[in-house]
């Protein structure tokens, strides 16, 4: 276990006074930022994420921001799902293709006006991608990273917590949507969204200065319900069949590989970059996609690099998150796997770095 | 002093078994990939680096390869520095600057040959704004990152070292040119080159398979040497006053603040994208710049975020890096000053995280 060098480079958050005065144990490194990952233990975590309530620092899903008269079609040119129905206050799940069709991110994008978008990163410099293509095509629009880090409310009693702090208008706020809402002046973009399973909201806090006034507010707010710091759970996520960008799929992925097909409307998103890429791969279908897979025996050792997945000897595909699930008593996976041995009931060898194990393809995620 | 939760997304590299084996202590992330910053410990790493010779995993140096018969064009679109003196076997350090004259990264542009390029990459992912360049422009070019990682041979022992393994050939290159070198049958690019004042090279192994043999090849060699495994030091580093990407500047600051104006050409230099936000900057020059700053008193504690610079209680500047110098007998720090108080002897104040320091800008960094 190694530890990390601190630097302003690994960018703290408005939050990280508090998660570290909650005890936070280890992180990961997310957009150049700090994302907890323990705070007691994986599997205390999600014990209580399943149970009660948990505050999550997720400032590391930086926003990339576009203003002005062309931000709505520079939003139709990076993604394959067609944007023409969506309204001000929906947020759409939305894969983000290179010209090649290659995923670049898959963020969640935010529509506050007609020009005006957040897009909710997950960790590339998708900033980068989206600056030099307003560039290179002259687009009228402003794209900047805001001081805008997002506050998760996760777990079956968020509804609750949330509602106490913003009134009860919190609890009409439907999946994928998102309302406005005051606090010390301040207008918080709230979404019923989150990287769990479990339910609850994200709060978008638009200004470092009322990070911690929000953090101790929720806390102060929820002792009862036995609310506490958490982040992103390692197992609930992968039983939920929650994919992680650079984790899951990188950049030589399509979105249908990824099982994102039901978000390319590859025939109607006109502008898109990828499409004429795209087109190919949607009348064709994918060769490789990700499935459940149930790894047997005793817990699988920490993923840190891909694991070949083996049949018959010959290499079919590769695991890349895995944990065991006390819920489910299996190693729940994540895989990436070719079409020849893709059907539910396959049954598949995975080498991990603890030696050789049987697997077997699931139907479905845990839920 | 928590610990990184080790995952695919935070990439190994072709050296990581040799970096585990010599036992390395702690990692920064770079480029979504693991950079050792401790072995022994900072100040042990220090002396061993100015004093014997040591093998660097620099793999997070990733490459942005450009290839086609636009390559040479696109460059020269990214970057103030006039390239068209630049000759294949040559090595420029290059500000990338975005269309307001911002850094995006500042990395060590390797000219192949007229239409191949390498991008030696500082931490950002400067591979999607070249991306989203070429395809906004047209260009008829191919992007990527190839399987490419940098390995640096650095001390004053380097060239001792290095003409072992691969012929006296190797002192007859100039500093920041390469040559062509044999491996195990691959052609290798070595350049004299490298993040640290002790001078060395940096090889550019152009495939994972003979990461670790090249590693084993070098420390086979040395063992009279001393060779060890090191890192970049964070001490001599900012001795030598090497800025870092991320830490010392961002995106917010042109190449003049960063005391880079030597390398923009800006007057000649067209096609840059930023060009006609530098030509004002570079006519008018700009109102606060990278600094040597001694801070008085005991060793600081770890700078993980900006320190404000005071003058009278009125904030004139931010330190960015900050250490302990063993040598030089003080703190030596970088930090951006406001020209009203960047002249060498100005007395300033540090807000350190573990309270108040006085401070001296200094005429040079420490050599």
């Amino acid at each position: 276990m190694a530890v990390i060098s601190p630097s302003r480079r690994l960018r703290r958050t408005p939050f990280s006074d508090g998660v570290e005065a909650a005890g936070v144990k280890a992180y990961t490194i997310y957009n150049r930022m700090l994302l907890p990952t323990v705070f007691e233990s994986v599997e205390a975590d999600y014990r209580h994420l399943k149970d009660h309530v948990q505050v999550w620092d997720v400032s590391v899903e930086r926003q990339v921001e576009l203003r002005g008269p062309d931000a709505g079609r520079l939003m139709q040119m990076l993604t394959p799902r067609d944007l023409r129905r969506m309204l001000p206050g929906q947020c759409y799940y939305v894969p983000i293709v290179d010209e090649t069709g290659g995923m670049l991110n898959d963020p969640v994008a935010v529509k506050l006006s007609e020009d005006r978008w957040w897009i909710s990163i997950a960790d590339s410099d998708l900033l980068l991608w989206v600056k030099g293509i307003a560039n290179g095509y002259r687009l009228d629009v402003l794209v900047d990273e805001p001081d805008v880090s997002p506050l998760a409310i996760q777990g079956p009693k968020a509804e609750e917590l949330v509602s106490r702090v913003f009134g009860e208008r919190i609890r009409d706020i439907r999946f994928f949507r998102f309302d406005m809402f005051q606090f010390e002046g301040y207008d918080l973009a709230i979404a019923r969204s989150g990287y769990s399973k479990q339910g609850g909201f994200e709060i978008y806090v638009p200004d470092s200065a009322i990070g911690m006034p929000l953090w101790n507010a929720l806390f102060d707010a929820g002792e009862d319900l036995q609310v506490r710091a958490g982040c992103p759970n390692g197992i609930e996520r992968i039983e939920g069949g929650l994919m992680s960008y650079g984790n899951d799929m990188t950049d030589d992925n399509t979105p249908h590989e990824c099982g994102l097909g039901r978000f390319c409307d590859t025939q109607t998103a006109i502008g898109c970059i990828g499409r004429d890429a795209l087109l190919r791969v949607s009348k064709e279908g994918p060769v490789q996609q990700i499935r459940p897979i149930a790894i047997h025996g005793e817990p699988v050792p920490t993923c840190d690099r891909p694991w070949p997945l083996r049949a018959g000897g010959k290499r079919v595909g590769q695991i890349t998150s895995a944990a065991w699930s006390p819920d489910f008593k299996t190693n729940v996976s994540i895989g990436m796997v070719r079409m020849t041995h893709w059907d539910p009931g396959t049954d598949l060898e995975v080498e991990t770095l603890d030696g050789m194990r049987r697997a077997t393809v699931q139907k479905a995620f845990w839920l």
